[in-house]
């Protein structure tokens, strides 16, 4: 195999069960031989769409109060650790565009610090200082990437990304792409792993 | 290990999802050393409850687009035949209702049959014809049992599971109940399993 295949991690950082599914997407894809490819979109965007102008685990209050029992359970299981954000969902809005701007060498590390903080550190990720923070160590210049994050391209970026989520029909977070092929939901990525390899299996 | 434990499935016929976990719960819980508890409800009435008058795969098209072509995808992997129904949801009421009387010695035959006739053979399920097939050869008079289902008992019998689920916080199907936990999807089968393992080591 001269060439590895690709999976899509498509998220938002407000999103719970994007938690686990973020923090161990890339290993477990290294391990498929699969790279990962991370895009960031705003899922607020596509629920609005949907009629709903809040998560539908804070509009459904038994869909909700079976997920954050059923997170808890699988970052349990993950060996995550997790704490209940006191805020939900969060605005994710500036992570995520900073994340449109992060380059291949720091951006899985900076989209995990951001999910950590936000579901195991119980931190605003939306607040400056945190994001600070996360990107601490990772850029020569946290500061002015905040600033330029706050400029048009990012948001554009963005935009653009969660207009393609709506034409590819994604509907949720976390959604893996392999091929024109969607799977929803952290349970999934072994599924879509395997799918890709297939995919990649008759290419090769 | 003197008991085995007890998983739950709490199914509608209607569901698309538990289409293929009603399929293989039984042979997978087998190979775990648990034995099937099958309860049907009634799905919709928790839907209403929830203000949809319909099924959300009908309500949100890119989630019922999605749910197609990985229920598909799904059952081309277990190597189940499926038949994208003509007609979903399907009235599941008369076939529950028989599902409710039935006995241990026939009740998971009965359920897959139902459940092929429905997503296999895109057979109506609601049809008398289509149930007394499904019952042929389980119990020695198909008709009586028919008629027998159209009574109050099988009603009550049906009411009260899905009043029962309600109360545990059951908001979709297929759902696995172990202990006191609920394992949401045909998908989290294998966590639940696991689950229940884990406290049956604790027990005994």
């Amino acid at each position: 195999m001269s060439a590895s295949s690709v999976i899509q991690f498509w998220f938002d950082f407000a999103s719970t069960y994007s938690y686990p599914a973020a923090m161990r997407v890339e290993e477990v894809a290294l391990h498929s031989g699969c790279t990962v490819q991370w895009v960031p979109f705003v899922l607020g965007a596509i629920f609005r769409d949907q009629g709903w102008n809040d998560s539908p685990f804070n509009i459904y209050p038994a869909k909700g109060r079976y997920m954050w029992r059923d997170l808890e359970r699988l970052c349990a299981g993950l060996e995550l650790p997790f704490r209940k954000p006191s805020q939900f969902p969060r605005n994710s809005l500036p992570a995520a565009r900073i994340a449109c701007l992060a380059e291949a060498d720091w951006i899985a590390k900076f989209i995990r610090k951001v999910y950590t903080a936000n579901f195991a550190e119980d931190l605003d990720i939306a607040q400056p200082t945190v994001l600070l923070n996360c990107l601490d160590g990772l850029v020569a210049d946290p500061a002015a990437l905040l600033a330029v994050a706050r400029g048009r391209d990012a948001k554009s970026r963005l935009r653009h990304n969660t207009e393609s989520a709506m034409e590819q029909g994604i509907f949720g977070a976390p959604t893996f792409v392999t091929g024109n092929e969607l799977f929803w939901g952290n349970d999934r990525l072994e599924a879509a792993l395997e799918w890709s390899r297939g995919v990649s299996t008759l290419r090769h």
